[in-house]
């Protein structure tokens, strides 16, 4: 299956794509998509919604994932991502590749094992899964693909059980 | 000018487009777009993003206007509400559609007069600026255009007093 993991974020968006069985993992692509902070919002929107409409486009995902918008941090920027993450969930909506939602503790129990792993600890046990190709110097493409091998693992084990998502 | 209003919501999101000089206002056009709680939020978002993008094309609005995200009342809600208000900043940004942002408070006191009003009272002045055509019983509807006049008046005062917005 070949699942498309976003990290969503109003200057920097994360993207990270697999092709995967649920135990094994094979990265295809990952890169940053970057809004200027001197654009308006719209402006960003706007400049977000074509790279990841671009992504789908070239890499044409099965499923996609995304994390849970967390409010405890901050509200007015979880208030700023919820609107990354709107635009998001419309162009996968629209390119019909159904998207999984998982909160941080979720991705990182399902990569790491703990939930209260560092972040430097899920960026090295998503290096230690996909190899060196993981770009070292873009941790929101890494978070990405953490989100993509969460939602892979866990569709492939519900597949396992007999449950359909 | 031509100004389209827009009240976010994720079950009903409002929309009300003006002709004005930024003292007398004509009602063009004004409704509801619904999106049914027994889709996801990626479904909703998709049916409220295609029925944005119809008005849009539909009544070709020369400038739009949104109500800023609150925060204080509910953060869940405000956080859903931040999704609709993404895809609509951006497809007022896809159409070349300027769009001015303004607090419940400024939208009260330029319709009505004094921050404090009540709803009612909103929906009072809406009728008495733009007649009977609006919608008595779309309260959604009524809110966009009292934030359709509010940025037209704005709009007309800056011009007034040779501010560009």
């Amino acid at each position: 299956m070949r699942v498309l993991g976003i990290d969503c974020g109003t200057e920097r968006t994360g993207y990270g794509v697999i092709e995967s069985d649920g135990r094994r993992h094979l990265i295809i692509a990952a890169g940053t998509i970057r809004a200027s902070a001197a654009l308006s919002m719209s402006g960003r929107l706007a400049g977000i919604a074509r790279g990841l409409r671009d992504v789908v486009a070239a890499h044409a995902p099965q499923a996609a994932a995304v994390e849970d918008v967390f409010h405890a941090a901050n509200t007015k920027s979880a208030l700023k991502l919820a609107h990354v993450r709107g635009i998001a969930l419309l162009i996968l909506a629209e390119a019909s590749v159904p998207c999984g939602e998982y909160s941080a503790l979720v991705v990182k129990q399902s990569v790491v094992g703990s939930g209260r792993a560092a972040k430097e600890q899920v960026q090295f046990m998503v290096r230690s899964l996909l190899g060196n190709e993981v770009p070292v110097d873009e941790p929101d493409a890494c978070d990405a693909l953490a989100v993509a091998i969460c939602h892979a693992t866990r569709q492939a084990n519900l597949a396992r059980i007999g449950v359909a998502s």
